[in-house]
Formats: C-alpha cells, sequence, structure tokens
C-alpha cells in the first residue's frame, strides 16, 4: 500500500539507535505516512497521533525501551508506539473486532507497560513504576508522556506533588498541543501560552550539548548544580516555572516537530537524575493540512478518503447526543436558571450549540470531572438548575462527588450519561458498563434512561423541573431507533411505560434494550407468544406496581439491560419480588458479563453478550421452555 | 461553666460589626474557651478547631454574612463558625446522636451553605457559589477555607484551575497549618513552607489599608493597577507564586492568629475584585499547650481531662486498625516486595509503625486517594505487592482508578479498607456504607471481609500470597470482638467458615455482623431453634456451594451485612439463587437502609439499623414465623 522501508524494519524501539539522523527522519516520514493511509481505512484516533511522530522517534532512540519504561497518557496519541513495537502490519485490524486495541493494553503487547483510556494517569503509574524499581534496585529509566488537556486533571496533579517530593528519577514529558479534543480551558492553559511565549530552544539545545560533551565523566553529569546549569540553558526566565516550584527541572518550550533537537534534549534529560519535566510543544493533525487547520474535527475519525479529505456523514437518524444537546438549549431558553457543565467534552457530549447560544451559562471546566460535580454542587445550592453532561465512564472519577457532595446534600444536580452501555471501538475503558450498579445504591438519586431521542427529550425536560435531589439519566452512544411505537405517556416519577400487555411473558427492558425488546416481541408475537413489554424509564425509584402486576400475570418475567449484573436494574427488581415474598422462579436477567468486555462494533458486541433482538428472543424461549418443563 | 459574657450575646456572625476591636479579642478568647470545655467533655476535632479561632472572627467581622457565603472545607475546622452562628449552646451535643454534627450540615443552619466530610471540595463548591451570583445577578462576596492538606487533593487543584481562568469575584483563604492530621507531605508543602519563610506582613497590611483610604472612591479600588499594587505589598517577592501564575492575586503569608491584621486583609480582600488568595499561617492546637505540641495526638479526641490532659485508655481488646498495622508489618519483613501506601492517614490506617519499620517501602502521598491508588498500580506493574490502605468512605475518590486502572489491568493492588460499615460519630460523609456496592461489580476483584483480628491478620496475609488480581478487605472501626470461637479453618479462596451447623435457619454474616450473628445464635440455640452460622469470609467470589446446601437443608436464610443493600452481598446471593433455580421465599436480607445514616454512638446507630445481636434475633424469628405461617 505504500512504501516503508525503514519502518518496516523496526519491531523494537533498540532498533532505531543503528540508524544515523538522516534515517530518523526519514522513520519519522514514513510514520506518518502510515498513519494517513491505515487510519483514513480503519478509523480511530488521527490528529493527536501525527502531532506525537518525531517526539516518539526521538524519545524511542534516546532511551533503552526495554529497560527503559514510557508510560503513556490516555493512550490514543500512542499509534506510533504501536508501530515501533512490531505492530505495524496489524493497523488494518485497529479498533477493530478482535483486533488491536486503539489504546495501550498490557495483554496485547510488553512494552505497553500500562494501559489508559481515561486521562491523567500517567504520572502516577510512572511514579510507581519508579518507586518500584528504587526498590527493586534495578536502574532503568521512568517516562510519563502526558498531555496539556490531561495534566489539567487532579489527579495529574497529585502525581506531580508527589513526584515533585519523592525526589526519584523520572521524567514527564509533556505534549502540549494546546488542545485536546476540544479548545483546551483553565488557567494552566493560559498559563502554558506564556511559556510557550518563550523562544524555542534548539539553539540553546545545542550550547547544552556541547557543556555535557565537555564533562570529565559521566558522574560529573549528575551533580546538582549542573543539573540547574543545564536546565537553565533551556529555561532562562528567572521566575521560575509552576513546575520548578514543585521541585522539577523544566525544560522548555521545545519544537516537538524537530526531531533532531527533541532528540538531544531526550539524550541529555536521561542523564539528569530526579524529575524532570519536558515541555514539547507539537501541532494535532501535523503533515495533514485539513487536519492541522481542524483537530477537533479530526480528533476520532471513522475512515476517510484521504485524497478528498471527505469524511462520510453518519446516520439519518438523530443520536442521543444531538437530542441531549437540543433539549438542552431548549430549556435553557425557557428557564434561565439552566446552566451546563462539561468535562472537556463539548462535542461528544453533545453541548457545542448550548455553548454557542447561552455562552454565559456554559462552563467548560477541563478534563476534571471531580471538580465538575461538585462545581454543580455549588450552582445547585444556589438555586440554579445544572445540568452535568458527563460520559458514563467518565463520570466514574467524579463518583465520590456525586455521593458525597450532590446527595447526601439531597442537591438537584442533573446528570447526563452520554456513552451509557457498550460503546464499540473504543473497548474495555470506555464501556460505560457500570452505571446503573454505581448509582442505584445512591440514597436521595433518581435514575432514568430512555428508549429513543424523544423520550431522551421528554425526560430532560421532566429532569429540569425535578427539584427534590439530584437526577440522571444514561443513553447510549449512536443513533436512537426509529422502529419503536410513538404513542407516548407522559414521564411520571417512578413510572414504566407498557408498550404492549401480554399473558405468557413479561419483557421489562432498560433505556437502549428497549428496541431490541421491541423486535423480539414482534417476532415473539408472531410466533404466537403473547408478550407484554415494559420500558423501565426509571431504575430507581422503579416502577414496582407495573412490574409485579405483569409478572403476577405472566409468570415469566426477562430484564435486559446494557449494565453489569452486579448491582444492576435487574438485581433490584428481584429482591423487590424477593421482599414482596413473590417466588421468583421464572425470572431472569440478561446483563453485561462480570468481565470487562473487548472492543468491536456495537451490533457484534451486543450481540456476543446476547443484548440483542436475538439474544432476548433466545433469553425468552428458554424462559418460555423451562417454566413449560416446570409447570409440567 | 464559664463565663462566655460577649460570645453568648452573638447569634450571628453579623453581630460582629458592632463590637470594638479590643471586643473582638475578647470573643476569639471566649471561643477558645468555649472550644476547650465543651470539646473536653464531648469529644471531637480539637487541635483544628483551636487553629481557626482568630480566623473565622476577623473573616466574620470583615465579611457581611449572610448574604455572603463562606465554604469550609472539610468542615472539622469550623467548629468557631457555629459557634459564631447561634449553635453555642448545643455543643454539649456535639458529635452525639441526635445532636450537632461534627461538620457543617445543610440541614442543620442556614449559614452551613456547603456540607462536606471529605477534604478538598471548598473551593469547586465556592466556585458554584460564585457562578451562580454571576448569573443571578446579586453581589454578594463568596470565601473558600480550605487547608494546606486539602488544597493538595487533585480537585482543589481542578478548581484553582477552573476558578482562576474563569477570573469572577472569589477568596480562598489558605489555612495553613503546617500539618492536617498527620505532618503533610508532597512537594507543594515544600513549596509552602519557602512562602512561610517571607515575612508576615503585618506591616505591609498597615501600608496597604492606608493605601486603599486614600483612594477619592470605591470605584477606583478595582482598578486593575491597583489590584496588582495591592497584592504587591502583600507579596513582594518578584517571582510570583504558583498562585499567580494561576491567576490568582496572592496575599500572604498572614499570621492567622494575628486578629486584627486579618481583620485588615480580609476587609482589604472583600473589595478586591476577581480571584484573591489569602495565606494564613495558624498553629494547630493554639492554646492548649500539649496540644499545640503534638496536635496529630489531639486532631481527634474522646472527652479528656482539661486540667490534667489526660485522655481515657481505649479498649483492651485490639482494633481492626491495630491488627492490620502489625499484619502488614509482619507481611513486609517477610517479603521485601511489600510496601504500603496511605492517602495522608498513616495513624488511622495503622500504618505508623510500618513507617518507622519499613521507611523505604511506606509511601504517604497525601490527601490524594486517586493517585494512591493508580501510583499503587503501578508498583504493581512493576513487580511489587503493594498494601494500599484506604478507609471505605475515602476510596470512594479512587473508584475510577479501581476500576479503570487496576482492575481492567488485573493488577494485584491489596486494598485494605478501615471504617467499613457505620464508624459512628462522624456520621454520613464518613460511614462506610457502600463498598460492598462498588467493588462487587467490578470484574477481576476478590472481596473479603474478616470476622475479627486475627482473621484480619490470617487474611492480610492470604492477600499478600494472592497475585493473579486486585484484592479487596473490608473491617469496621473498633475493636474486634473476644466471644466469637477460636477454631479456625484456613483462608481459602471463595470459601466461608461454617461456625455451626443446624437445620431450621441459616444465618449468613459478612465481617463485622459476625459476631451479632454469632451471639444471636447462641440465643436462637437456647431457644431450641437449629442454626446455622456461615461467616462469609469471600464477598466475591462467594461459597455458593456452603450457601445452598445450607439454605436446601433449612430452607430459611437470613443474609446480614453492614452495608447498603443495593448493590450487597445480600442481592448477589439471591441473585446466585435464581440463577440456580432455587426458590427464594424464606430468603431475607438485613443491611443498611437505602439512606444516609446520621451520626451517633456506634451501638446506637447499628441498633437504628437492626444490626446488632436483637435485630439480627427479631429478623430471625420473623424468618421462622412467616415460613411456619407458609408451611402451614
Amino acid at each position: 500500500m505504500d512504501e516503508l522501508q525503514l519502518l518496516s524494519t523496526i519491531t523494537q524501539p533498540t532498533d532505531l539507535h543503528r540508524l544515523s539522523e538522516k534515517e530518523l527522519l526519514q522513520v519519522a516520514q514514513e510514520l506518518r505516512q502510515a498513519i494517513l493511509t491505515r487510519v483514513s481505512q480503519t478509523g480511530g484516533h488521527f490528529s493527536s497521533n501525527l502531532g506525537t511522530v518525531e517526539l516518539t522517534v526521538a524519545l524511542y532512540a534516546a532511551y533503552s525501551i526495554p529497560p527503559d519504561k514510557v508510560v503513556w497518557d490516555t493512550g490514543h496519541q500512542a499509534y506510533p508506539h504501536k508501530m515501533l513495537t512490531g505492530r505495524l502490519n496489524q493497523f488494518d485490524t485497529l479498533r477493530k473486532y478482535q483486533g488491536l486495541s486503539g489504546f495501550l493494553r498490557r495483554e496485547e503487547h510488553e512494552l505497553d507497560v500500562f494501559g489508559a483510556g481515561h486521562a491523567g494517569t500517567a504520572i502516577s503509574a510512572a511514579l510507581g513504576f519508579a518507586a518500584a524499581r528504587d526498590q527493586l534496585q534495578t536502574n532503568e529509566k521512568v517516562v510519563a508522556v502526558t498531555g496539556d488537556a490531561a495534566i489539567c486533571s487532579g489527579m495529574s496533579w497529585e502525581a506531580l506533588n508527589h513526584a515533585g517530593e519523592m525526589g526519584t528519577d523520572l521524567s514527564v514529558v509533556l505534549n502540549d498541543n494546546r488542545m485536546s479534543i476540544a479548545p483546551n480551558v483553565g488557567a494552566l492553559t493560559n498559563y502554558f501560552t506564556r511559556l510557550r511565549a518563550r523562544p524555542f530552544t534548539q539553539k540553546v539545545a545545542r550550547r547544552a550539548k556541547d557543556v555535557v560533551e565537555r564533562l570529565p565523566s559521566p558522574a560529573a553529569k549528575v551533580a546538582k548544580g549542573l543539573r540547574h546549569g543545564l536546565t537553565h540553558y533551556f529555561a532562562p526566565n528567572e521566575t521560575g516555572t509552576v513546575f520548578e516550584e514543585l521541585g522539577f527541572e523544566y525544560i522548555g518550550p521545545v519544537d516537538g516537530h524537530d526531531l533532531l533537537t527533541m532528540l538531544e534534549i531526550f539524550r541529555n534529560v536521561r542523564e539528569i537524575p530526579g524529575p524532570t519535566f519536558v515541555h514539547a510543544i507539537t501541532v494535532k493533525g501535523k503533515g495533514y493540512e485539513v487536519a492541522e487547520e481542524d483537530s477537533r474535527k479530526w480528533h476520532g475519525v471513522a475512515p476517510f478518503d484521504l485524497e478528498s479529505c471527505e469524511m462520510p456523514t453518519s446516520s439519518s437518524q438523530p443520536t442521543y447526543t444531538q437530542a441531549f444537546g437540543e433539549a438542552a438549549i431548549e430549556c435553557a431558553s425557557e428557564d434561565d436558571k439552566v446552566v451546563a457543565i462539561t468535562a472537556a467534552m463539548p462535542d461528544g457530549t453533545g453541548l457545542t450549540r448550548f455553548s454557542q447560544v447561552h455562552p454565559d451559562r456554559y462552563f467548560d471546566v477541563g478534563i476534571a470531572e471531580q471538580h465538575a460535580v461538585t462545581f454543580a454542587a455549588g450552582l445547585a445550592a444556589a438555586g440554579l438548575k445544572p445540568f452535568c453532561a458527563i460520559y458514563s465512564t467518565f463520570l466514574q472519577r467524579g463518583f465520590d462527588q456525586v455521593l458525597h457532595d450532590v446527595a447526601i446534600q439531597k442537591l438537584p444536580v442533573r446528570f447526563f450519561m452520554d456513552r451509557a452501555g457498550l460503546v464499540g471501538d473504543d473497548g474495555p475503558t470506555h464501556h460505560g458498563a457500570f452505571d446503573i450498579s454505581y448509582l442505584s445504591f445512591i440514597p436521595n438519586l433518581v435514575l432514568l434512561a430512555p428508549r429513543d431521542a424523544t423520550e431522551l427529550r421528554e425526560m430532560t425536560r421532566w429532569m429540569k423541573n425535578y427539584d427534590d435531589g439530584p437526577t440522571a439519566m444514561r443513553y447510549p452512544r449512536g443513533a436512537t431507533d426509529a422502529r419503536l411505537p410513538e404513542q407516548r405517556s407522559p414521564i411520571e416519577l417512578g413510572k414504566a411505560e407498557i408498550l404492549c400487555s401480554g399473558d405468557d411473558l413479561t419483557l421489562l427492558a432498560v433505556g437502549s434494550m428497549v428496541s431490541p425488546a421491541w423486535e423480539a416481541t414482534l417476532q415473539l408475537l408472531e410466533s404466537g407468544v403473547s408478550v407484554s413489554l415494559l420500558n423501565a424509564r426509571f431504575l430507581k425509584p422503579f416502577d414496582f406496581d407495573s412490574i409485579l402486576s405483569h409478572f403476577r400475570r405472566t409468570r415469566r418475567l426477562l430484564i435486559v439491560e446494557e449494565n453489569v449484573r452486579a448491582g444492576g436494574f435487574g438485581q433490584q427488581v428481584l429482591d423487590a419480588l424477593v421482599r414482596s415474598g413473590e417466588p421468583t422462579t421464572g425470572v431472569e436477567i440478561l446483563a453485561l458479563p462480570d468481565q470487562f468486555v473487548e472492543h468491536g462494533a456495537q451490533p457484534l458486541i451486543r450481540r456476543d453478550c446476547g443484548l440483542d433482538a436475538a439474544g432476548i428472543g433466545t433469553a425468552a424461549a428458554r424462559l418460555l421452555q423451562m417454566q413449560r418443563s416446570t409447570q409440567s
């Protein structure tokens, strides 16, 4: 497909050691070419990986990997890493079912030393590796590569604080591309902008190298005086930086696309003992013009045409995300107490247009879910109606805040959890597999799940008007389903929607599972089975009366939810049946398994979990069969 | 009991406005006296409240409260706040059953604008109040008072980052007492030490005041030039501080016990628009000599003798905390891969002696549970055996890290969750009421609960040797129970312990509930009921075979756990019974209710929840009765 003469000979990072500077430049060029051709065919994270090409080559050429260890934050910037570690030929399977993961994975490769899909974990993990090295008395180097958005997350700061104090040998490389997914926010970002205004260090790096080369012995390199001397070449500003205040030697800013300078810097930094901080400026989408210009659009892409730069248009059905974005604007236009909060995901959560229509009532707090939740709690305590839109998987970061700051105080924060259920290509770090379980046991909280975009809109309006405590709505990634019936009953606290009533079997479906349950219902009806189908709507408090009356009639109940079984909706219903003295033979729960579900297209992995119309049909048949044999 | 002539006339903060400087000094003196006499009788947080006396009086005299709002971080430094807001006379009920809370509580008082028991939430919440004020176009001032330990938590940094960027009117007061509970750690602490080395601002504060007074109009005060001019009086250092880099005007350090200087500073700060940061140095235990000298011992106290400075000695039975501390040392002495991590709670988790015996293998990361968990994940990935000791309620902060960084990667981090179940006096923000629920649904994780100190030690050793994935053990606050039988079977993955076998009823108890269940068993046996008592030991994976065989014989099963019902152990057992086709009539779960349990002595609040021998006996009798009537 393309000529990757040199790159195809690299199977491990140390292969780079035997290459000349000119050849390293060629490797970088081929890496960029490989990303362009591969990702345009498979889709995936795009612009961030074009931005880390030179940085990765320089880092891997300067360090000895293994035993040196590089921990990549989030990991969707690590395609060059994957290509330099023997996985170039597997890129046609990228993010595909049973193919290469889009993130680092310890199970995938021994040089994926630490996997991550959530941002801000790299410095903590790298410090763990460094402390273990000190304990085991080995001498490998440890590097954390993080981004300018990830470093604003609280846990990055906790880790910098600990690393600065511990003083052990650790390098933090800040890949500063001036935006993560959306334009970055926060005072630190402004601060980075001021740091960026300093002159690049190309020339001083040469001088630093001269200094090092003139040293009599390697031992002298570690002299404390020199460490400061060296870094002051790079950071000539008299004031010192925040990172220096925390105990790091700050080196920067450096041009992250100037491979040879980066190489020298990394070779020098590798010899500096203690905590060092390299601030590299990169450009997202580097080398693909349209992506450089609109890196937000080109952050994560579907397969696209490399020549025409055209991405395929998406489904004609509206997505849940779009529906939420519109509903939030409607609510805000009606009620000036409505404000919206996102944690660095205005596009992903559907709030981009909200930010344009109601800029004064829109808060992007950066990758800072903990703060997002408690900030929302403060807004609610002051009488506003905060809409806090955070993906199901990322709200895990704000779990304690939901419980401790919001729920204990019964504050009416409205949570909107997009990407609930299996998200598909991003895999186990991103599936919203747990939110029903981690929210159902929180006192005072109301939990909802809509069956489609229209219901999402109605539920959003209902949540806007509910001031008695916190509410949370979960909804899946993707387009809503048009097959469901359009007659609707109004949303009422704790009430389910009865889509059809029958005598043989009750299907009780949650949110995203209503649509496949409807499909299964149609098939069952066709084969002569008389089915009740209930759309749960409220998962807490739930409509036990309706469930009980249908169950008493049908004596068979199949509960379907796109969430793990433990602590999920099914178990809550089961428990309620037992409490009311109801026999539970004939109750079955269809849910996600007690394991982390791998990546792959949503329909495929849902099928594997039995969470599609066919799976529901099979479970229903089993239940009908089992019941018959029990009864006979 | 003591003469509080002036203090007893203060029922709201604005009452301070009519007092002279001399009278304010007297109020402070009386506040200190009141804390000494009240807390010595009731017990409670002690030294931190002695440290905030002058700061609180100065703040409340300078601001107009209400409508101005002060958000206190954590809240156990806010007894002066409570005494200045009309609750002086209720202090004999402090932290007692149905008495005054030891923390701020919105339900307790309208000026408790935001409650908190976990650290680091104040700046986020205060920024919420400030943003709401801007939205509602009112003009009250908002102040967050935080501590030098709390500000190191990630969410404080997330909030500072957002506040610095937003630029709205907000004051952050750092109550820097140089240690929180244990000596503080982290690079920031070192940084604060450097800031502290600057001269106090008493004199420059006078000059700043002169500047303000010479201004022609209040409007001029807000001129940007002046803002910087003003604060440069206070922070004359040329380099600027980290907080200035984030967009705050930094004022400090100031002597937090110099009431009149603080008063002037707060009066000035109140007029400075935008984000301001006041760094006040205080002494924990100020005014009570022994507490100044050992503020760690005097952080939270039982009732004590004010004259002799003697605290009562605790129970003769070892606590779970002590048992863990000893077991951890044993394990580390045997295996040099064992390392221990605490998040600022060396005393509370029992690791203090570990830190002395194995200082190289001990890490106190500060109030930074997120980092603690992922740091432990890094240590485990590098081949060590990390013991991560975090209270049940505080591990909620690291929930995403347990799931995303530890469990997905099957890293053998060992979690030790002290204070699982109802903790007593600290109340709803501190009860470990949820950990079974928030951990049971996490794939790959093994969850245990010991019945007493001896079993805790054996389980700790078992966890040390288990390398296949993460493990977590939960155990309660307090002394272990000596009543249980001493014959023991070895710990085996997924196996329960059968304490006795009978035919009428199976009691299945989790950890802290084994002891009262044993007591109930003895009473039941005495009254002729034949009882099986199972100590669950493993909550995930659990011993379904043993449970099933006992249930099949007795047909009555009472599951007892000190955790909320939803997502708890009982529901997991129930679900397993249903899956295996077992009828569930005759199964009952005794657990914490779906509400936040208030504070009070452990025996009282456990009794209220039915989680003592009497409650178990009652539930057992009901179950036996119900069954008989069903069977007849």
